[in-house]
């Protein structure tokens, strides 16, 4: 009996070891490919470049549907498209903002744009006089005898003393997401808002805005770091500064969409489905390359990539393309609730929308048996510089799959330089180092391959 | 006995606990100032933009000689310069390079820089025909027979499946540092170097070459990652294509110049010296922003930090910006001589060279327990991303010290950047984001301080 169980225990070690083996040959495998005759980089030349800015309803995003289905045709089994309902929000003629009556300095151009999904101000502008807050403790303090008939602009910056820009992001984009509709409460006209960047930098970012119900809407723009330094120096000197901006954008009905899906079916549990995600649409002042056409090639690519090495996947490996997730998260919303219909069963869904840099780890929003059991693959993932799996979190467009109690996984790359590209004009594709957005794909398909052969 | 011995222990543990907490609370200071009022980025802005290049023996070189002594006078205790001699070696007029009779493409322009030490063509240019090899034992077996007269192409790509960027180069650069010599043994009378470059690119990569004694002296090029891909498939063509390249460079005698450094005096133990730097020579075609205006301001500021939050070192810490890395570590063999004719103590040495990207970690050249002690350091450096203390290695400038026995740190940021900017015209301001080159000269600033306060 004794010897049976020492037979037993040697069979058993020498089948783990084996598995580890061939885990770590195949991982090898993965990135060789992938630092080699990788394609998400190519991919991504053509979706940021000829195709370019993609915000929903709009022609680019169209287009970039249509290539999506044609490229996923040559590596998926099977390709479909998920119609999808999405806002169509248009940003119209150029924004122009001013300073229009420094006693010392004249008019001032100010580098502003408008928020996605703001009321325009027409060719009429908005001119009224400005009143800074960091906060709305601080708009409530000031109160509607202060604030009526004036323009809010929010001036609190991202906290760079936080290590994670995203956690930056956090602390302060409630200002761009409700302070409109805060304002518009004590009787605002109109908002400016401090661009939710990094450092200094000459050009504004945009991003959404959600308008609260039963409040006036009020045209609101985002103002470029720098002027928002300058604006509030001016305010410091001369607290009777006119301020004037002219926005045009308006929004149409909802625009028919889709979100893009290409799968390799299962050998063993074709009905097992693990998601790999991004999200097409992109805010219409950019490319798009970091945020999010990296995270869609990167998803692409691990289909590719499983095919390009002749790894027959035991579940089914669906590469998701969302539409709206930047005004609307439509797509992902639609994509939820399809599946629950359906009644799929989502092994796991991963997301890749925190921009094509090095990989750091992963995050993970799953129960703690998962996570342990994610945690205990380390030793095959460290060797390529993933050793961050510490942070709760999935993505914006799988957080609808949480009510089906899907283990949700988000690519954690490093954040330093995300958010000095993110929804503006430079976010491009020169700004993306095609071995840094290759790592990216090789460790979405690396957890993707663990996930499949280990299950969760 | 029993009692006091608990006792001690209590208060013991209390003392630990609170030098931790003091260490914790220190280093977060250190990355707070950084990020919130650091000026590495602004040193690096005027060092890469308004004085550039600066290979060693020009005038971009005593410029930056003389800004770095004139801007540690800020914020050093003492600045004093280091004569050196330096090689002056000047790249001339801009290179020519080209096939010259594709029977189906006619004349083919090709991108391509002189090696830095190479003795130039002149106006009559070399033509001839080419001859591809992968590395030195495929010219050995090609012989004389087949080399004499002709152009040797060192053709072998830095290998992508590197996951660190640096050991591509290390099994690459062979070819750029000995290929020259190694061709002319057989009779060759010119050769082209595929550039060390990670990625396909259309501009060439420098860098020095060592010509071996009593072998004759050719010029040697450069040719951009794109064209040796290029010129590899013609050759497979038409074997009996010619290649003209034109080259004017000239090497002039050895000209004077200075090793920069500032030091704040240190408070108990002012004997021990903790050198933390970079080197101020860059390669003549780039501003040397990442390579290595990066090092030499985060160096830099590790001194200015220490006196921006008020932290008076135990030891001396010297900030020593080398002359002459790139094409012959002149200031840094210097330094090394001083330091032993004047029996300086240097408790360890520290060096940034590998560019201004987000900090991984730090490689170690010393002795195991030293090694041990500060990997018990970890959990203090983890919370800002240096998780790699595992690298052996410390730096080019700072290797000399090692004969007297120094602990050696090389500042280990993430690789993956590097080798697309690295020796080109691309190695510029633009390419170095804010947050990661503060990152940097936090991170060395934290590893200084645990050095100063707990020794090695």
């Amino acid at each position: 009996m004794q010897k049976l169980t020492l037979l037993f225990i040697f069979c058993f070690s020498g089948y783990l070891l084996q598995a580890q083996n061939q885990d770590e040959a195949t991982i090898k495998k993965i990135f060789d490919q992938e630092l080699t005759n990788g394609k998400s980089y190519q991919m991504l030349e053509y979706l940021a470049t000829k195709i370019g800015a993609r915000l929903s309803g709009s022609p680019g995003a169209a287009a970039a549907v249509d290539w999506t289905r044609h490229t996923m045709l040559d590596f998926a089994d099977s390709v479909w498209l998920q119609p999808v309902k999405v806002p169509h929000w248009v940003r119209g003629a150029q924004e122009i903002g001013k300073v229009t009556n420094s006693r010392k300095r004249g008019t001032i151009d100010m580098s502003i744009c408008a928020l996605g999904g703001s009321v325009g101000t027409g060719a009429a502008g908005v001119t009224a006089n400005v009143v800074e807050v960091k906060n709305f403790d601080e708009l409530k303090q000031l109160g509607q005898r202060n604030i009526q008939g004036k323009i809010v602009f929010f001036n609190r910056p991202m906290d760079a003393t936080k290590i994670n820009t995203f956690t930056a992001y956090s602390g302060a984009v409630d200002q761009r997401a409700s302070g409109p509709s805060e304002a518009a409460k004590y009787g605002a006209v109109g908002a400016i808002i401090r661009s939710m960047g990094s450092t200094l930098e000459d050009y504004p970012h945009t991003g959404g805005l959600r308008y609260a119900p039963n409040i006036p809407q009020i045209p609101a723009v985002a103002i470029s770091t720098k002027d928002a330094e300058l604006l509030s120096r001016l305010l410091k000197e001369e607290r009777d500064l006119q301020f004037y901006f002219e926005t045009h954008c308006q929004t149409f009905p909802d625009a028919p969409s889709f979100n893009v899906i290409g799968e390799i079916k299962g050998s063993l549990h074709p009905e097992e489905i693990i998601v790999v995600s991004g999200h097409l649409d992109s805010w219409d002042l950019s490319q798009g390359a970091h945020d999010d056409g990296a995270g869609c090639v990167q998803a692409m690519e691990v289909i590719r990539l499983f095919k390009a090495i002749g790894y027959k996947p035991l579940r089914t490996i669906r590469a998701v393309m969302y539409m709206n997730e930047e005004n609307g998260l439509r797509g992902g919303i639609e994509y939820a609730k399809q599946s629950e219909l359906k009644k799929e069963k989502h092994l796991a869904a991963m997301e890749s929308d925190r921009g094509g840099f090095t990989p750091r780890g992963f995050t993970m929003s799953a129960p703690e048996n998962v996570v342990a059991k994610v945690k205990a693959w380390k030793p095959l993932l460290e060797p390529f510089g993933l050793t961050d799996f510490d942070q709760q979190g999935g993505g914006a467009d799988i957080g609808p799959l949480a009510n089906q109690n899907v283990p949700l996984f988000g690519f954690l790359p490093d954040s330093q330089r995300y958010f000095n590209y993110h929804h503006t004009k430079e976010d491009t594709f020169d700004k993306v180092n095609q071995r840094e957005l290759e790592f990216g794909a090789a460790a979405m398909a690396a957890l993707t391959y663990l996930i499949d052969q280990h299950g969760l």
